[in-house]
């Protein structure tokens, strides 16, 4: 498997999350999230149980595998002092 | 099917691309575009043949009839004066 992959998918977030998650202003951080937490947020916007601007949206476009791989990736980087 | 499905689908667009895809600054308006040319690009985002921050991801979370849906309604829109 592609040692980057979990770090390219985790790109996408950076738009809104900032570089590796590390959320600046009132944007929630992902940087230093129990993965089992970013899992189970990103299965709740995937089935519409959490209210969402485009998260809904964003959740749906990823396999659970891929949100495994995320997951990881985030709880991996070190949270924003 | 539900009457307000394409609307409904839409409204998550309007995040970025304000209200009925009448966009304002430098964000590209929807309005009134014509659908297939908003399909064409949903089909590129979503393979990826489109440089994007967040549109290839949102697209992947689509179907194409969920596209071809939200492409009529946001060509039905009057665009922005």
């Amino acid at each position: 498997q592609d040692a980057h992959l979990a770090r390219n998918l985790a790109a996408t977030c950076a738009n809104c999350h900032g570089t590796n998650g590390q959320a600046r202003g009132d944007m929630r951080p992902l940087a230093g999230l129990p993965a089992d937490r970013i899992m189970a947020a990103m299965a709740d916007y995937k089935r519409g149980a959490l209210p969402a601007t485009i998260m809904h949206q964003i959740a749906k476009g990823y396999t659970d595998e891929q949100i495994r791989l995320v997951a990881g990736y985030f709880a991996a980087q070190p949270a924003r002092p």
